[in-house]
């Protein structure tokens, strides 16, 4: 009976190309709900391997079972090393796991999440029963906007700023949230005294860490006097992935001090992070190291480098 | 815009083992609702190629663009053969879509429809629509119970008797229900004078009709003394499908007397079937009608053959 | 150890999409030959379900298991319905099968197969062990040049002309030898009195049929007094296919005229068609025959219907 | 043309379970050979993301583009924390790529390399091309015998013994080469004074760790005073992989001092593995550390533990 039972249910799959030869598939419980915005499509799948998926236009955003990875990596690392982050801007990040995490923090008093998509952003405020806490934080203010226009059209600066948006694919929503002139130009400017920056930085495998990872890097090296890259295995992405810290103070804790911060500050324990396991995240593979040295591209407004894979959405 | 749409809904896919080594695969629109019974796993999916899809145990049922064909085929040539079918029982059919055709006919009386599995029935009678003016006719009696023991345990007999049963699997539900015994100490009582019996009768195409096409009829032509092969592709089945009528009573009408009783028995007119349509249904190809002619296995209560696909459910 | 023998084996497949939301997939034993024309990718894989199978840009062509049923539908209906074909011109046909069908006629002095595909032509005569002897028939002349100049370039004509073609797909390659007026002053008039046309004509299924098979017969016979449209199920193809064949002259033998013209003439029996199946083949099920009887398209060099799908090569 | 020529080839595919719910394809060039041991099923496929790929038994044992990753971590890091390795034992490794790695040691005397299965040792020396040189090496001696057998049949002592075997599964070929009792009775009976054991130890992921990692880990650590498990990302298997390394001597040393040891014994430069690399690969990340912390099972005579996934072949 049971065998019967899984032999219909996994008669249905999820399918996505990381690459064009290359598929990862799930097996479905369900397709829960399905939805389109002016700009993308998106449905939440009930996966059996990984949970419930958000998916963009084709491509997985983030599972149930392991999001807490990629939004820990992007969220905890520039917290940690700031001394005392009070404010913090999201670039995209409708989602609202971000939020979430970032909602942890004691010394938080105030979260800005700037998505373009309305229709996302209500997407997931509606089934995300994950994140249901956080959108209803009072120190949650959510604006439908294009991030660089928000940025650029108030005064107001933060601590910290991050970038959760899909990679940079030339010709693609996010690209101009990624070049040199909008770092220097508009991030900095709006980054407090210490102030850091963080980004998503694409697939940071040891072949795929030249899609995008490595001139993300190179970009903010151009801008930022400390630049930290770091990376870890995120299972429903079927690949490494990558982050990249920037300031122009000093980003340097060791373990024990990132140890010492998580629980000061931290509600409740991460999942993921740790001192050590930032230690060995921040410590890449000796390509990857040797690509991000010798990386000479620079995203700017007149070029651009392809992607064709996970992209987060804006 | 719409070609993103596309994109993701692409995605998810409805895949069925055909065979061990050849698969069918459907892209999924939704997974619209799923259940389990004591005796069965179900599931009905929204299909881009084929509509609405009746999946049980993992195996598709039918589906809404093209179970006329199967339908019309196990309905209206016993009932046009018969000169005046007033009452009906059917073995399984809990679908609902035999009922609905029966009750096209105009002489019809009264359907017994007697299918083992409550769920199942309950799920068809709720999710699909198509049949819902069906399960309401006054004129239709369902009854949850096991074929055989219903028949035997009761007087009552029929001008037309149906099996829409799963395929006759050793050690399967039904195989049972296929045997030469059933027949001739089951089936032929309960049938009136003139009366006819048909049967689904598994696929019927050039290779797969030594499953247990050949064998249905050939068990059959034992115990009648009148029987009548015929099949037609669907589709959604990849395959060629058969079936079988007899009766002690000859059955033969041409092409043009079929259409003169349908156009006089039957509320609004088919889909699938007319006469000609029929007569090149009964005239199998050479492959087929050579195994069917020198078949020699019947089923009985001691053997089986064994099939594995499509399995019409109890 | 047979199981896991099974086990890696099913690992590899061939995948074809039928529709875009439709795929048909076969576990492949291996991949024995790739090749690459001018005009197509070619490539003969070894696959479990229906053993050799030569696909042509991504579709199959033809599968060992079945292409019989093609090739035996495509030849003798109308060289059997002709009093006495002598000379016959194949317009593609490069695969070989359709010379070897012809070649089995005693009648036949002289086979033409015009393909445009010199490669296509090659890796048949290497691959296809099952046509090396029509190859080497001294009966046979291969002549590699596209089939319209080849015609209008000479003034020999025929008893019989075959196409044997890639279906007409609007600025597709064979487009142009579906048309009207290629019909009309092209095959026309290098078929000799009482002489045949016969196309194969797309698929022919219950959906299918309107894509090509009814556009092809209504062409057909704007041009010829006598149009013949039949169909027959091929598993590989997943779908029932259809021909045309055409003339000035009635085409009109009973089941029992085909099989005493078969026994007379064809050397060794044929393993689909037989007089009974082409009766069958040529009685066209309600729905498609209200189709062609209402086709009001016609190819001609201005216009062209679109199709996705199976196509037989040039 | 070219993107035809994609067409088609995309169409066979290579699909492996990496669990019941998840599969991982990729697009097939060709499949090059297959065979069959009285152990096993083997084949040599060529793979468009991947490369040339062994598969045994329906899983991936080593891709051509990445399975340097896998061979460096299970020979480098033992041999450099070797004082002065002169002798090894393979266990299993009939693939060559271990023994490759290690005669890149300028203090390697003396390979031997056990593996069980001559047809699987003789399929790779045939058709791996990058291993022949080291099958040609004469400080390589391959001798077919069960590892077990051999090392307690043998008097001789090793520097390094290494298990480059399939996962310990229960009921699996491969079990008994894991329990306590044989590292205790036989594998630590061959080391010689300072010796160090190495294994690879299945999947390290955060979430699949505990099928043998863990297990593996608390194993050694009941028989061994000094126990390094790490761990890696390999792309082809879509997961991180962990190794463990054993000793009664200390196994400690900086990233710099790897980095001058590797400068000095190995020739060539390693493709994955620096100090650093090692560094970070042993760092474990937080949930991973956690459950070998706790892990209480240990692999004896008596128990096991299934593992369904990626197994390397004995």
């Amino acid at each position: 009976q049971s065998q019967s039972l899984n032999g219909y249910r996994k008669s249905c799959w999820y399918e996505e190309e990381i690459e064009e030869n290359l598929r990862w598939c799930f097996a479905l419980n369900s397709i829960l709900h399905t939805g389109a915005s002016q700009y993308q499509d998106i449905a939440l799948l009930d996966t059996k391997p990984f949970g419930k998926a958000l998916v963009i236009d084709g491509k997985l955003q983030s599972a149930e079972i392991d999001e807490f990875i990629y939004h820990e990596c992007l969220v905890h690392p520039p917290l940690l090393h700031h001394p005392s982050p009070k404010n913090v801007f999201i670039m995209g990040g409708g989602e609202g796991s971000t939020a979430r995490e970032l909602l942890r923090h004691k010394t938080i008093d105030k979260v800005v999440m700037c998505d373009i998509d309305e229709e996302v952003v209500g997407f997931c405020k509606s089934y995300l029963v994950v994140n249901w806490e956080a959108f209803l934080d009072p120190r949650l203010e959510v604006i439908i906007n294009d991030a660089r226009g928000e940025l650029e059209g108030k005064e107001e600066s933060y601590d910290v700023i991050i970038g959760d948006l899909a990679d940079p694919i030339e010709g693609g929503p996010c690209y101009k949230l990624y070049t040199k002139s909008f770092y220097e130009f508009t991030v900095k400017r709006r980054l407090k005294q210490g102030g850091i920056f963080v980004t998503q930085a694409g697939p940071a495998g040891i072949f795929s860490h030249t899609e995008v990872f490595s001139c993300i890097y190179n970009t903010l090296r151009q801008v930022f006097k400390y630049v930290v890259p770091y990376s870890a295995h995120i299972p429903s992405y079927a690949d490494i992935w990558g982050w990249v810290m920037a300031s122009d103070s000093p980003i340097e804790l060791s373990a024990e001090e990132l140890d010492v911060r998580m629980r000061e500050r931290i509600n409740e324990e991460n999942r993921y992070l740790d001192g050590k396991t930032f230690s060995s995240a921040s410590t890449l593979s000796k390509v990857v190291r040797k690509t991000l040295d010798n990386e000479t591209n620079i995203y700017t407004e007149e070029a651009a480098r392809f992607i064709h894979g996970h992209g987060k959405h804006a």
